[in-house]
């Protein structure tokens, strides 16, 4: 509370001593209203995700819809009549799931079916793989058992999310150890497979994948995420049958070597500091189900629509500002890396970051961090942000693509937050479909990064 | 700006210098965290939501389902444990829309089928009506038009909602007078029936109805709301075909005698102020397409909510508060009349009502109005509601139902305001369905509803 107080005061007398700084007002709070009108009234971003979505669909790095989702982000670029559009050569896993996941519980010879789906990196059964199944509720818990307990058994990490929370990345956020660090685990005391409930508040049976990852020198084994519903039975099953529950499992997974694959980037040159960034974007890959909507089909029509805004409005930059569609944020974050390292050999300077990964839902505001000496507040633009539903401005993380520039010099980076109360409903799942994204609630959003561009573009951050 | 700079003032002050005020806001603070605890861990209105929508579905005054929703609100209502369960009888409007409309537009004999809905007080065609359709683009244009250009005719108000603005609301605002007055207007010219565009942002063909209304003296006309869809075939078609399309039209709408129906009260007593009223409510009648989910389903979950979780919680409200499901808000507000006419009749002193009827979406804030000499501000409790995504509070309509408690006496209104970006997606149409409603942005509005009831009754607004 002390703090905003500040910065009102601060504001206040900005705008009321200083003509000069009015006129700024008035000319940032003019500009912005002319970005809204044409993103909701002509914007592209949702036909963009519409064929993205409905004509490549899953894009996981390394496959071929993967290449093709490059070559269609490449396409729009050339359309917008940028100054330049780069592909940048990234290396990236090449991890496939194969056939459909087989799973079911069995108990007294009776099977129930099971709806999974492999983690990244998880390993194939070799055949059918049969075992005994033992639940734990935490990923300490794992930690916590003797050895002898797990040996031979498939392990069954049970973690609800914990409902209490106001802000669902709150509860992925405790979550997400079990899957991460679950089948690591597992495998180290001898389990021969590992099962996580799937990270969601749904109340479905569509399971949610993710990545995994084993230490150097720990067996990678077959693992797995379980629909909710799936993990409720086994879960009972389990209660009811201690030591009499077997599970069985055939995956088919199986890890290729590292391909060629593409950051695509599209630039408007600036017209005062051209050798000054200013990038917004999201990641073009996606998970191997579903249609990659919110995650992040969203995240990157939005930085194309951006670029499309500030041609359309003939606005011209005092810095270079980029749209960078990442690839390979699922699975390995190469995209990222690389963008990076090849910013700092380049000598680009990167004056601020956006990067849009909470899907396309209708906004809320802005995280922010910095590594700089001295770095303004954000708070500043809540007056010209918070008529466009803009109200949540806080520090925090910016998000996973943006992150390895914090390594180059001083930068400030942001996250876009749009409201993430049903986010982890499709989050990685089978259903994260174009029909769950609202045509406005993507048009704000892409409109709320543009109007953030233009304020850092106008007073540097 | 500055209104908010002196609320900050105030309430700094008031924290910091006052060890009273400081207790009582961390008490505040603790029971908000409790409220949200329960509802979004054990909360019932999902569930409640769901047996409305599925078992009953749509409930126009006057009809069967309505009947049945009113001992379906009393009957959990009287598992609460209140101390009181009232039915409030209520004489309501009866009008049937009959069976399913037809309507197709001509054009050298070539039958195009549009989809429609008759809005609410249309009259029936007494067979197939066939005329030459004539388009206006606004209101104020048909008003503008010679008779001898209207009559014998049938209008078709193509008012597309502008896109530009931020808030739906405001489109719905601008757009609503086309369908509640432009029927009147096209009949006082001889109109033999009107067609009016939808009032929706969607890009599909779901007809959204609503109420409309002739003056004293004018012939009731038919008249429908078109499909988007089909509103812009239309309008291709008389663009290209000027003076040569028409448009057939069967509808067997009918209006019967007014009819008894009931608001249902649930009533916690006050232990300090039993004669003061604190009221949450939502309207129980819905149009008679789809669910009636997010209107206004949600809203009367979200008060039966409330009164769940103060029983629970073991909360000894001061002043009596109560949960009112409203009937007929959607046709004539009867139930909202008889309210405001019982409560002045009784002597029940209302200090404060909230109102949810904009949809079951995650929570924006509140608007406020209220005819006192003084009245406190909303902004104190701003650093209370913010961290559950409560950041817009202004002054502003409260709501239908509740407005007319203002003629009783001095009192507070509170319109419930959740993310208003699809509401018309369903407003009143065909797909207003269970299914568009999620379970944690329902809770979330429930908790948000019942913390301001909470806080009014602590600290009397």
């Amino acid at each position: 509370m002390k703090k905003r107080f500040l910065f009102s005061i601060i504001f206040i007398l900005t705008i009321q001593f200083s003509g000069t700084a009015q006129d700024a007002y008035q000319r940032d709070s003019i500009y912005i209203r002319r970005i809204y009108g044409e993103v909701l009234v002509n914007g592209k971003g949702y036909s963009w995700l519409e064929d993205l979505c409905l004509n490549i669909g899953h894009r996981l790095s390394g496959s071929d819809a993967a290449d093709k989702s490059v070559q269609w982000a490449k396409k729009i670029m050339d359309g917008l009549g940028l100054d330049a559009v780069i592909l940048q050569p990234v290396m990236v896993p090449h991890w496939e799931r194969g056939e459909k996941e087989m799973a079911e519980f069995v108990i007294g010879g009776k099977k129930t079916p099971m709806e999974v789906l492999a983690l990244g990196n998880s390993t194939a059964t070799q055949g059918i793989l049969h075992a005994e199944v033992i639940e734990v509720s935490t990923l300490e818990e794992l930690k916590a058992l003797p050895e002898e307990n797990v040996k031979g058994k498939i392990v069954f990490i049970n973690m609800p999310f914990n409902e209490a929370h106001i802000h669902t990345f709150t509860c992925y956020g405790e979550n997400y150890v079990a899957r991460r660090y679950g089948p690591n685990e597992a495998s180290k005391k001898g389990a021969v497979a590992c099962l996580i409930r799937s990270l969601t508040h749904a109340d479905d049976d569509f399971p949610h994948t993710g990545n995994t990852g084993f230490d150097e020198g720990v067996t990678p084994i077959p693992c797995a995420a379980v629909g909710i519903l799936s993990a409720e039975k086994l879960h009972r099953a389990v209660l009811e049958n201690v030591g009499k529950t077997t599970v069985r499992l055939k995956f088919n997974c199986k890890s290729f070597p590292d391909k060629l694959s593409y950051n695509v980037i599209g630039e408007i040159k600036g017209s005062e500091k051209p050798d000054d960034y200013i990038i917004a974007g999201g990641h073009l890959d996606s998970w191997d189900v579903g249609q990659g909507a919110h995650d992040d089909g969203a995240g990157c029509v939005q930085a194309l629509e951006m670029l499309r805004t500030f041609k359309v409005l003939g606005y011209k930059p005092k810095h270079t500002i980029r749209a960078v569609l990442f690839m390979n944020e699922e699975n390995g974050l190469k995209g990222a890396k690389t963008y990076a390292e090849m910013a700092k050999k380049n000598k680009e300077n990167h004056v601020a970051a956006i990067e849009s990964d909470a899907g396309g839902f209708t906004p809320r505001g802005f995280t922010f961090e910095h590594n700089m000496k001295a770095g303004r507040s954000l708070m500043t633009w809540k007056p010209l942000l918070e008529p466009y539903l803009l109200h949540d401005f806080k520090e925090g993380g910016s998000g996973a693509d943006i992150s390895p520039l914090k390594a180059n010099g001083p930068v400030a980076l942001f996250g876009y937050r749009p409201d993430e109360q049903r986010y982890f409903d499709y989050h990685h799942a089978p259903n994260d479909n174009f029909d769950k994204v609202s045509r406005r609630e993507l048009d704000l959003g892409s409109a709320a990064i543009t109007a953030l561009v233009y304020l850092i573009d106008q007073h540097p951050w």
